[in-house]
């Protein structure tokens, strides 16, 4: 298209509003603008990119075998009510009324009417398995929308449903999901990384998310240096620490250390390191107080201790409950003599000789010894992983990066087949849960960490794969006749191979015109000027390597047709 | 695909719940299912269809400079407030609010969200024309949901918004749009007519709908048998009908007419025909009581009554109010000494020495005259056209057809742009008002039109450009290792040339196969039996016309490629 009939609204300033740099670059690049917050409108260039990261998931569902149905936005509060979501879901459900007062929702995720769907049409073990999806708006009421396109409130997602006879199927599923997402980031040309991560709320078991790597991602992960591991710094594991039999335990005694809250002021003021620090937390559950201790130098992985306790919610608790508990004011707790269960980190049960708080102000114990001094409830590991630590699979250094989620591949078992009776018969005609697996991608998201990835000052750098349109033609002065007709040549030229062609038509001057391309990020720019008049040559410009070669024009479609697929 | 790993979940029974024949095939033949009243999810073979029109849909509208943006479902009730359409649109529309306690609404259609886009981006005559448009599930909460997915509260639409600088800039972007809507649903296969039809509420000037002609359509159309004028019903204009001046005024007289109420009860009592009488009905709008008078044989047309009034509403007045307005019961109104304004259709004007109500009970006036006995305060076309009567562009005879509206383009000239001013600067530096157009398309709809015009006793016959697949390939008998390697073959040949080909590898008996190949509408249907491994032929037929042929193995792909084009 010519650029004078686009709607692109380019914009100088920075918007204030934008936190992120995607966010910035989608509104100044003319991509998107806000209607409401967290809801925006996807103009045209910001729908081509869209439509070809949809196209790409499209493609790799189809491949796996997936097939593709849509399932209504407005879903009925009896789907909900049926699954136990209904009252656990919380303000981020949107809910509505219909004229007749009847109880809806804005689908933020489709398990419940796909189960049920499912519940009614398959019987027999010979139905199964079935990959459904659907690419869709999906609605969630964030309690604070931000960063543009990242944290929305209506977005776009492609979500699948795997449904299987046992778990072995869903393990086949679970696997032709993890390689189409390979697949997927690869092809929108973004640096990725899946990860194991905490299957969380949701229910279920195995998960990984996919990350993109960008230093603005709101996830921390840790990776290996030399194998394929990686998880989300909540979920990444820790190779079981061995005690050290040849330090003798020595005399528990108390010191006092007044003042000396922190594991850090603590081993300061006794001169030694936090490592001899036994750290003691208290955390509220939503069943009871407990003490989760790890090593002074650690800090506690609140999704980990979660899990251990197999609580729902997990919070530290109030000033007045650490009182309660350990007869002491913040900063003086410990484990000896607590009343509440202990929760061990296996780090601290390796330690021998350890410094605690103990339970009365001012003071801390010395050479407290794990299972002489006390007896923890509870080992497990608790602990955040840091960089530098070793690999859980190989031994080799985690290095810590930032991501952005944009997939999520999950197993769910039977947690909605049993809840909403989506059985089948098997070989021997027993009626069996259908186990389920589901799996998303965030396609608007995708857009905006594909951007957080790739841009420099001066704009976006489009992965050539998702970009709006490939290439511009710009002519220096669209006055001048000659520069024009050579344009529209091989504007028309371009066009009619099937590049994906814009024709910058519009009587400004060449520097608005230079600087909306690279706002923009067509991956090559054509540049028309008085070099073309006179000596029949065009400058084309690679946006993301900067390399600019003087190409004769007859050339022009053969340096363009080469030089696309490895962009 | 293999029919073994699809979800076609096809039914032998009608089911209940579905009055017409697209509800009845959409459930039978597997291509959705019902989540609650007037919404449904599309399963995978109705996704096929959808997508196929959507891009028909989306080629043509970008063939004529459209380009394609997506803005959101939830939209701010700041906007509507600000068009004046929060509190007019009524009990349709969704409202929702988010956790903020802010008023939503699910969006019935755009004009907000892209005039309110458009004012913040277009400043200049040289920014226009635009011509936006989305593909997008819309949301209308019916009072009562029906016809399946003719009548849905979740339905997909495609719905493209004109900007322009004048009047004849939006005759330009209309006539492309009726170009591009005759396009559309010419490549869909489906018998059209674009008609006339009635501005209506949404205010604005021109209009057409767009009519896939089918009994069992809800809009009655009038159409020209030799020229290409149509109109709905509610539109189809009447040529003004001369009077006779040889036919002498004759003296008012009253006769009695006990119990004759009707036009046809008071004809066939005094022996005249219904074309004599004045018929006068009385009806009350937001502002008044009037009396409308139309020819005996002819219905009132309450949209022209209530445009000719310029009134918001018109229904038929209460017994109570007719008593208070003319003196008597109901069946005895009459134009002569009535007290409120008299609105009379031409034809009435034309009349001499008619019968009319006495505004007395049991009596009739007779011989009365228009403009000598009383007098009309509007003059207008107020009447229903009726098959027969002369076209009102050529004089020939007007057919009546039965149409359902899968389209329809309309003129909204500045309603919206004043409304929210979106203005721009024209050549002279001045101030206007952008000038509007919208034109939307039912995607969903046309599906199930396309099935309320194709179909026969066994099941769906789909246009082959909108067919879920182009072909099934059935092999007689799955045990039948030969048959099945033909049958493979040919489907695996098939599917390499493009051509979207279903293998029918279920164990079922061959009777339940045809049937379902039947009922789901498949254009060809390759049968690989005894004659495929003894004689080397198979039989094609084709579903719309039931023709069979016998075609040697080795010229399949041949005839396929030949008589696909032209189905």
């Amino acid at each position: 298209m010519r650029t004078s009939q686009m709607l692109i609204p380019t914009l100088r300033e920075v918007p204030a509003e934008a936190e992120v740099i995607s966010h910035q670059l989608l509104l100044r690049a003319g991509f998107i603008r806000k209607s409401a917050s967290g809801i925006y409108t996807y103009l045209p260039l910001a729908h081509r990119v869209l439509k070809k990261i949809m196209q790409i998931v499209r493609e790799e569902m189809d491949h796996q075998g997936g097939q593709e149905l849509l399932m209504p936005i407005v879903q009925p509060a009896e789907m909900w009510l049926e699954s136990g979501r209904w009252h656990v879901y919380g303000p981020e459900l949107f809910r509505l009324k219909d004229r007749h007062n009847r109880d809806f929702c804005l689908g933020p995720t489709h398990e419940e009417v796909i189960t049920i769907l499912i519940r009614g049409e398959v019987r027999s073990y010979k139905q199964l398995p079935q990959l459904l999806y659907q690419i869709q708006s999906k609605f969630r009421d964030e309690r604070r929308p931000r960063f543009g396109l990242m944290r929305g409130r209506e977005f776009i997602m492609k979500d699948l449903y795997s449904f299987d006879k046992d778990e072995e199927g869903l393990e086949v599923s679970y696997q032709k999901m993890h390689a189409a997402y390979t697949n997927i980031f690869t092809r929108c040309g973004v640096q990725f990384r899946p990860v194991e991560a905490d299957s969380g709320a949701i229910g279920g078991s195995t998960t990984h998310e996919f990350m993109v790597l960008a230093d603005s991602g709101e996830a921390a992960i840790l990776y290996c240096s030399s194998c394929d591991y990686a998880a989300n710094n909540e979920k990444a594991a820790i190779p079981a620490a061995g005690l050290d039999p040849s330090i003798e335990k020595r005399a528990l005694e108390e010191e006092i250390t007044p003042g000396q809250r922190s594991a850090e002021d603590v081993a300061k003021f006794l001169g030694i390191t936090t490592q001899q620090v036994i750290k003691t937390m208290i955390y509220r559950t939503d069943k009871e107080l407990v003490a989760a201790l790890v090593r002074g130098d650690r800090d506690v992985n609140e999704i980990k201790l979660l899990n251990a306790l197999g609580a729902l919610t997990v919070d530290l608790a109030s000033e007045e409950q650490v009182k309660d508990v350990s007869g002491a004011p913040l900063g003086y707790a410990g484990p000896v003599g607590i009343k509440v269960r202990i929760v061990a980190d296996h780090e601290v049960m390796a330690m021998v000789n350890g410094i605690s708080g103990a339970n009365k102000v001012d003071a801390h114990l010395i050479n407290v010894n794990p299972g002489r001094d006390f007896k923890a409830d509870l080992i497990e590991d608790i602990r955040m992983v840091q960089a530098g630590e070793p690999c859980p699979k190989c031994g080799a250094q985690l290095q810590e990066a930032r991501g952005i989620e944009v997939g999520q591949i999950f197993k769910l078992g039977t947690k909605y087949s049993k809840a909403l009776g989506a059985t089948f018969l098997d070989e021997n005609g027993k009626e069996k849960p259908i186990v389920m697996g589901c799996y998303g991608v965030g396609v608007s998201r995708t857009m905006a960490a594909a951007i957080e990835q790739n841009h420099d000052q001066d704009g976006i750098i489009w992965p050539a794969s998702i970009a709006p349109y490939q290439v511009i033609v710009i002519p220096v002065s669209a006055k001048d006749a000659k520069q024009m007709t050579i344009a529209e040549e091989l504007y028309n030229e371009l066009s009619k191979l099937g590049i994906e062609v814009v024709l910058d038509d519009r009587p400004e001057r060449p520097g608005v015109k230079f600087k909306d391309a690279d706002l923009i990020g067509f991956p090559l720019r054509v540049v028309v000027g008085g070099k073309a008049t006179d000596e029949g040559v065009v400058e084309i410009r690679q946006r993301r390597s900067g390399q600019t070669d003087l190409i004769p024009i007859s050339d022009v479609i053969k340096y363009v047709r080469e030089i696309l697929p490895i962009l």
